[in-house]
């Protein structure tokens, strides 16, 4: 109808889509509706005694600078105590190595911002987080997908896909969102070593590293790096890192940060600056209140016992009551499970009869940089408690068989 | 030296510069500095008490919601308290035709991306608020200076700069940034019907609105617009409000708004969707527990107070000190006044200057697109008590004596 906007919004608007995960978080407003959509922590999780008493506490000793405007950079002691918690990975990073940002998304925007020119390659893994599409695709990326497996992506089909010299790699290592599958040790020193030959940087994007609750930490692709750099001076040293408090603490107060060389940092910074000045002073102090004397490494040990009962009962009742020719991996931390369908099935036409189930689940489609793969979707296991998982389960497995009952009919 | 990076960087990169105002906070860390640089609140005015008991009241009932994941476009009580202000001030609107952002940055940086090809056209107050050049520089736009005067935008020569088919007209109508000055009733009425002639949209940047403490308040141009929509049916609506609660509030909670027609929100939640999945839910609630029952509007009366003083006794000790041939704007609200000196002097060096008698400003020139008019300054009113503007501006006073001393002598 009206055109008088349409004639003026930016070319780049053409590629943003509304993702089709965010779309369901509606569905999940009808309480009836069992939502494994959407990646949301368990909200029994949330430390909310330790919230107020950060609050109190910042806002009685230190609100003038909690809550007047802060640096680009981020509160020097929430970038020392990431430095401090990093090295306990193996990380070693002065705070000049760090960048606080809004949430890992908008470390997403700001490498995007300051790395892709119109018509840049990217490398991902097929699939990949729907979220970090989104955010590149505002700058023009094209994509090269490297197909994946239960060990990850599959580093043996990489090679050819770097020598049309992509901008970066980008790469979920732990747990991965969507597949919930991890990159086994060996492809992580192949994907170093192509990286290097080829030079081409790699952005390490790990939310779920800490929410192992089930076989040994693999080393982050950055400490790897780092320690073939030490061996062979020759390494760069291109690996950069993306970590967040959203599934530690808490997605609503929006606190994450970027590892990187301190070029890269600065070159966020200027981005930051023009993009919104600086991350919320307040929410930054208040992190570090909560975090400072070693809180959330206790608290992480809770996270885990949670999300390795709910991911115990998802694989339970799927096994109980999903029919034949429906297979899913098995992850071994992190939130979400993925789920392969009889390849007649259409998960995106199948979610509408979920719904009338009460259930809901992503399509894997849309994980996908080309929209392939419909017979796939994305299940989540952190939110749900046990029972409503079971229940949930059972609605999907009921909706799946009506599916191809009507399938076969028609 | 290094090169693996610099060879990377995008494009874009080349025009992301460090902005002369975020540069000098470093000098505010020296704690015998004045600095009438930044352009930050009065910490005193803080409603910290009334901010301790909101993050209580909110984790103690809403914990589950305050730190989960949250919609893109806004917590609806929020935006509905928004848009029951917005009609004190005469704009009728729906929470539809609300977007909160993490600070009004933000809402600069989506309206760059949503409408700002490379290469085009902008139309922007000279000198203009330093950060939206910040913001637009990222997506390529280019600028068309219109001069201003003591009645802000000179729209007698806006006409001719309509005629290249800019993108949108950004203005900053009500003390702006950094001049201090307001737009005309009758310069606010010629720039809708100019912009009404050329379809060309308006952005109303409208920070400080609420701190007028003399004189009378002038409509919005948005309330304008929306009047002559009523009186004849041809209008087409074509202004985008943006507003925030770092003055009335804190800006260390990074919340602001635009307001604009439902197509043009879509876009932005489409845009933010992948910038930064949404605005921290905790502070929404927060902001929202501390509004809802009309406190902002009171508080304000007390922020007017303060500021108004402030503003006194800087134009008092400006005449007191200033040598023969400085002059400087009178603003009726807002935080900053506009200072010009005689011609030969260049702000910046003088700033070497000041520092050393420990007093800090923002050298006008980084406010021009082009970088010209060196003998400006921005004074910011509202961060010093007015014990340490009185200082200030003597310090201030005798660098530039000295300044011009020294240049006579050589």
């Amino acid at each position: 109808m009206s055109t008088f906007w349409d004639n003026r919004f930016a070319q780049r608007t053409q590629r943003m889509k509304g993702s089709a995960i965010r779309e369901l978080l509606k569905f999940t407003e009808d309480p009836e509706v069992i939502s494994f959509a959407g990646g949301m922590p368990a909200p029994d999780a949330f430390p909310t005694k330790e919230f107020t008493k950060a609050c109190n506490q910042v806002l009685k000793t230190q609100s003038s600078q909690a809550l007047q405007y802060g640096s680009t950079d981020g509160y020097l002691p929430l970038r020392e105590m990431i430095a401090r918690q990093s090295k306990r990975y193996g990380i070693e990073v002065t705070p000049e190595n760090i960048l606080i940002t809004a949430g890992s998304q908008q470390a997403l925007d700001l490498l995007g911002k300051i790395f892709i020119n119109p018509g840049d390659h990217i490398v991902i893994e097929n699939p990949t987080y729907v979220g970090a599409l989104q955010a590149l695709n505002a700058y023009g990326a094209e994509y090269i997908p490297v197909p994946t497996d239960d060990e990850g992506m599959v580093t043996s089909e990489l090679e050819k896909s770097l020598r049309s010299s992509p901008k970066f790699i980008y790469v979920l290592p732990n747990f991965q969102n969507p597949t919930g599958v991890t990159l086994s040790f060996e492809r992580r020193l192949q994907l170093i070593e192509l990286s290097e030959k080829y030079g081409v940087p790699i952005i390490e994007d790990d939310p779920y590293g800490q929410l192992r609750f089930e076989g040994e930490n693999l080393p982050a692709i950055e400490v790897l790096d780092s320690q073939m750099r030490a061996q062979d001076g020759c390494y760069s040293g291109n690996v950069i890192y993306t970590s967040t408090f959203s599934k530690t603490l808490s997605p609503g107060i929006r606190l994450a940060w970027v590892i990187a060389p301190t070029e890269v940092i600065q070159k966020l910074v200027l981005a930051k600056q023009g993009t919104d000045l600086h991350t919320a002073t307040f929410n930054q102090m208040v992190a570090y209140e909560i975090g400072k004397d070693g809180f959330i490494n206790e608290h992480v040990k809770y996270i885990r016992k949670i999300y390795k009962e709910r991911r115990d009962v998802m694989l339970d009742t799927l096994a109980e009551h999903m029919p034949e020719g429906v297979k899913w991996t098995h992850p071994q931390g992190g939130l979400f499970l993925w789920l392969t369908l009889p390849e007649c099935i259409d998960s995106r036409e199948l979610l509408s009869e979920a719904l009338k189930f009460k259930v809901a689940f992503v399509p894997g489609s849309s994980c996908f940089a080309d929209g392939s793969h419909p017979n796939t979707m994305r299940l989540n296991f952190s939110y749900a408690n046990p029972d409503l998982i079971n229940e949930g389960i059972g609605r999907l497995a009921n909706a799946i068989k009506q599916f191809i009952a009507k399938n076969n009919q028609s």
